[in-house]
């Protein structure tokens, strides 16, 4: 496996500053909470409109879960349960949203063959500072890409993992290139976002995409843009106000990742 | 036990709304986590000068854990281990701080006699949203009020709870007018802060202060102020990059509390 690492500003990866951004725009900003979301509040308040104007990159979800957001260079994406891709529009609304203003700090070549998802974290994770926000870009072509997106819910609504229990689609994508957009977090990011990797797929032809579940591939090039902090914005649903988020939903996070 | 409410603006105690405010305004700030201060992440490099920027409200401490800070109406006091209080030079530099800029939406009158802090934190819970991010003034003669404040650490730092174990000096004052201020926190800024009650006391005379440990109060007038969300800035210290957050430090710093 070979590993071509470009580091700009000679900053070691971990610590990289950048000074080249207004400081609110280095920081990632979210809207509502991932507990939220797993506790089944699916509608929020923020329309695509205003979170473009919180970040050009990211992921998230739109309100009732209607299938998987991503954002890269600006634009916003849905990819709904029948596989299709389509631009939202700015009059959409989300109930959780994780964006950043992408600026690369860090370019990392990954080399193969046969690399897959979990090796790619792997490598990824031992070059990163593990309490470090890093929001990352991932292109390549992939062999194969695995992902999922999901039915809108109807009222009452359940738990995202009830939900996605009966209304979650996965599509097996084959020889598809495209990027990855997403985020790797830190642990005490725990109940308010996902640790770990998050990341979600877009096809450069813009037919197929959605939230990752594995990839294979010989060859990546993984942006890194490492944030300066995390700003929360709290759904103003009234649901929001509502549900029980006392519980550490952590265990039950990671069984639909 | 008498009650008396007075909530601006004719809102719900949980959701008024506040458009007086500039966005950035109506969140809450803080600088580094209280899991790394907990881990012995006693070093930070923001000024007291800068962190007046982000608020005119709050608590936190100072680099070496040098005593208990308080911010109130936009000064910022350090209350050291020997029970003095003075003003912090803004050159003076913090590893944790939890600021916000102060404008009570809600106004909370109890009355006793004989209220506990227990008691206190109960009838607030009661009134508002346990998913809500509230800041707290609360004014009173206390017959008794219970503090400490700890000397500063040298390196090799050990971690807060083992400082603390040798280094935590414990006031007990009596018939003391003054200020507590601070933050009640919902379960899901466990790790990032501290979940619950969290508050810091000021003696109108300065010549007392410190964390609450406990207080007694016949009378309390409680400004509440919720904020929209909530800012991290990760603390830039090489040492924040090194230490293990990956632990749940929860029952440990109950401990502490």
């Amino acid at each position: 496996m070979a590993l071509l690492l470009a580091c700009f500003a000679g900053a070691s990866v971990a610590q990289s500053a950048k000074s080249r951004q207004a400081a609110g725009d280095d920081f990632m900003y979210q809207y509502s909470i991932i507990d939220a979301l797993m506790a089944g509040v699916f509608d929020g308040d923020l329309t695509i409109g205003q979170l473009k104007k919180k970040g050009d990159f990211g992921v998230g979800t739109f309100n009732r879960v209607d299938g998987e957001l991503l954002i890269d260079k600006g634009r916003v994406y849905k990819v709904a349960w029948d596989g299709s891709v389509r631009e939202a529009s700015d009059s959409d609304s989300t109930s959780a949203a994780f964006v950043k203003f992408f600026k690369a700090d860090t370019v990392i070549h990954l080399n193969g063959p046969g690399l897959t998802y979990e090796k790619v974290q792997e490598q990824i994770r031992h070059l990163l500072n593990p309490n470090g926000i890093y929001a990352l870009r991932i292109s390549a072509t992939f062999p194969t890409m695995t992902t999922r997106a999901e039915k809108p819910a109807v009222k009452p609504y359940t738990s995202l993992p009830d939900h996605l229990k009966h209304n979650q689609v996965v599509f097996e994508l084959k020889n598809t290139k495209g990027v990855c957009a997403g985020f790797l977090l830190p642990p005490y990011l725990a109940r308010t976002n996902v640790p770990g990797f998050h990341l979600h797929y877009l096809a450069d032809d813009r037919k197929s995409g959605g939230h990752i579940f594995s990839f294979t591939a010989d060859s990546l090039t993984i942006e890194v843009d490492m944030a300066k902090g995390f700003t929360i914005e709290n759904n103003t649903n009234a649901e929001f106000g509502k549900v029980n988020l006392q519980p550490d939903r952590g265990a039950e996070l990671k069984k639909i990742e």
